[in-house]
């Protein structure tokens, strides 16, 4: 592998020129803009670590244009691969028959330019700017659950024969540069001496030191990794937290697929769940009085039943309507015993979901307060004593999540966990 | 896919000129058996279900030569893809560098006419062979559990960085003819009414109906379907069943690789014991007097706790050692706490992998009293009644394999299974 991944011929960084030329050349698009491409006003707004994006809008309307660039976009020395736009644009054609909207649509792809065009999600808000703000979207939670049952479901054994599910898989197997940064950064750094860790220092160092001595805990983090890469249940968004989720009141979306790969299907519930918790925990940390987010606070801890139940529900019905797959084949289980006993075996399955959630939540959790890659949930807290006083307890919480999942049996224990 | 599977243009099923002639063009095949093609005497070996073996010998040596054809041995309108023998040739070179001389050794690929051409194996015979005629191979179980452990570790997470693993997940996920047989054949079938299923009849007619309306077998079946299909552990040789096993006194082989993916190590520990089972359960139909075959019976049993401990204490002996793999590793296990909290890790894998191996114990005598494929084991049995006397108790046994494997706790338990 060359890890230098110099950027193929025909490549260019866009700038905005460079956008309207690759927009006025897709007919659809332009049309979809409307006006002449002189008339189009271009607007950046890159957010997240990998890519650059940029909003394109015409007198008819507008699009969403995403182009991987070469390196970490805050550090031109670490050197990135291209091709996970490839992933990314795999992933929602993959998922967009039983995603639908909830997922942008794709506009077009250009394989040369590692950029996708797709839908301009407006009004949205990245749900994790909403829980900063404290706005509450009451849709979102349940909207995402329902979106893991539907695409983990359709993707997986249940629903697909395994020559599908394999070719698939094979596929995303070669996700690799984009995987090693989810094998790095959260399975392992967080849980020993790594130069791209960092914390809110001084007043986490013994906090970051205890978890990089825990022998249980490191135990934990590396049985969750170990399954992580041994365990394809089914198409994964990789990297489901709040940030990949935009909002209106009425309306969720699921963006950033370029995490994707075949893994447990609790590693998505956690990213979500532990993205929850952090933002439940981050909350005094936004008050400008004691006990203003006191209210809104219950409101997200009231969005992890919330979340767990719409995944629950919709699963099972899925899996009980039935699927085309290989495993658990309709023809083995037509009489009312062999029912019956699929039933339990549901039953089974999903509470190994849950408590596959909660270990993926707590390493979601710690990676974003000791490892490289933190959230604005806490980072917006500009104090770092009143950051720290948040970060704590969610380390705590955490740890407890990824050692004693067998102790919680739903997720309203979960809930309460949270209680005063 | 095209369910016909057309051969590619070039391909052509070898005839003995035509072995001659393939072997004739590879200079250092032709070296190895000496003198002139002409020479060189052809002779037919052809045993299992999919490929045409040939031995060619010449006066300095010779060679196997295995050829895949387009449909099954015995069942011209079964067609089957050639690509299989892609698949041995991947798994061969994949394996030999822990395996060694515990597998062919691989003189040369012809891929447009899918054949391979490797060490013949001489004066070596088929396990299964020495287990219906009684013959003992003492270095043969342990020399089996050794290689599972080499070549799993070394293709496993533990061993290999996430990269090197995925690839080669990726390539093996491809083989998806043979894996639709292992599915069909041995997850399904005996399970559900299906015309490729035979059993000694009308001995077995109860048991069969039994097993297809036994809610509990189905989904303990199943979900060790679902197991194999999602767990990608280890490189699999796929069908370590005693036929792809040859021996001398003093010498072991694994063959027959064409079945290899990623699975759970279990599935190959799996293969190994229940055909040893069925060796157990088959002796009596070999008998010329009564109790003629009790101590080579007990012979067959003690081969039970050699073959688990030798793959048990290699694994662990290996893991010890440690790996590159990016599962459990070594960065995370530098304290002593952590070494220890490791050490009782190994020993729940290592006690998972055991449940595993009993499960797939289970399906695969199934498979072979109740499936398509039988084994020579009991089809050498001649008298049905005598044959079902086997099979009957061979199927109560993998029923409790498959449903109590947690009431086992040493590979002693499994033999005390067999005590009279």
């Amino acid at each position: 592998m060359d890890l230098t991944h110099p950027a193929p011929p025909g490549y260019r960084r866009l700038d905005a020129p460079g956008i309207v030329a690759l927009l006025a050349g897709v007919a659809a698009v332009a049309a979809r803009l409307g006006g002449a491409p002189d008339g189009w006003t271009l607007r950046e707004v890159s957010d997240g670590n990998l890519n650059v994006v940029w909003i394109a809008a015409g007198p008819a309307g507008s699009v969403c244009v995403k182009q991987a660039i070469p390196h970490v976009r805050r550090d031109e020395s670490w050197r990135l691969p291209l091709d996970r736009a490839e992933y990314e644009v795999a992933w929602m054609r993959q998922v967009a028959p039983v995603a639908g909207r909830r997922i942008p649509a794709l506009h077009h792809y250009d394989p040369a330019l590692f950029a996708i065009v797709m839908e301009n999600l407006s009004p949205h808000v990245i749900l994790r700017q909403g829980f900063v703000q404290g706005r509450r979207f009451p849709l979102a939670a349940p909207a995402i659950g329902r979106y893991v049952a539907d695409a983990a479901f359709a993707t997986s054994d249940l629903a697909l024969p395994f020559e599908r599910k394999f070719a698939s898989m094979a596929r995303f197997a070669r996700n690799e540069a984009i995987l090693r940064i989810t094998v790095d950064l959260i399975l392992a750094d967080p849980y020993r001496d790594s130069p791209r860790n960092r914390w809110t220092s001084p007043h986490l160092d013994a906090a970051a030191a205890a978890v990089r001595s825990d022998a249980a805990l490191k135990l934990a983090a590396a049985r969750l990794g170990h399954r992580f890469l041994t365990c394809t249940q089914a198409l994964l968004h990789g990297d489901l937290h709040s940030g990949s989720v935009m909002v209106t009141e009425t309306d969720t979306r699921v963006i950033d697929g370029e995490f994707a790969l075949y893994g447990p299907i609790g590693f998505d519930l956690g990213a979500f769940l532990g993205n929850l918790l952090l933002a439940w925990f981050s909350q005094p940390g936004h008050e400008s009085a004691p006990g203003e987010r006191a209210e809104y606070r219950d409101w997200l801890a009231a969005q992890i039943p919330a979340f767990w139940t719409a995944f629950h529900d919709r699963f099972l019905e899925l899996w009980r309507a039935g699927g085309a797959g290989d495993a658990y084949p309709a023809s083995l289980f037509a009489d009312a015993a062999a029912q019956a006993g699929l039933e339990a075996e549901r039953a089974r399955f999903v509470a190994g979901l849950f408590a596959d959630m909660l270990g993926y939540a707590g390493l979601k959790m710690i990676r974003r307060i000791l490892g490289y890659a933190h959230v604005a949930d806490l980072e917006d807290i500009v104090d770092p004593a009143r950051r720290a006083a948040c970060e704590a307890p969610a380390l705590a919480c955490a740890r407890r999540l990824m050692l004693d999942a067998a102790a919680f049996t739903s997720a309203a224990d979960v809930q309460a966990l949270l209680a005063p």
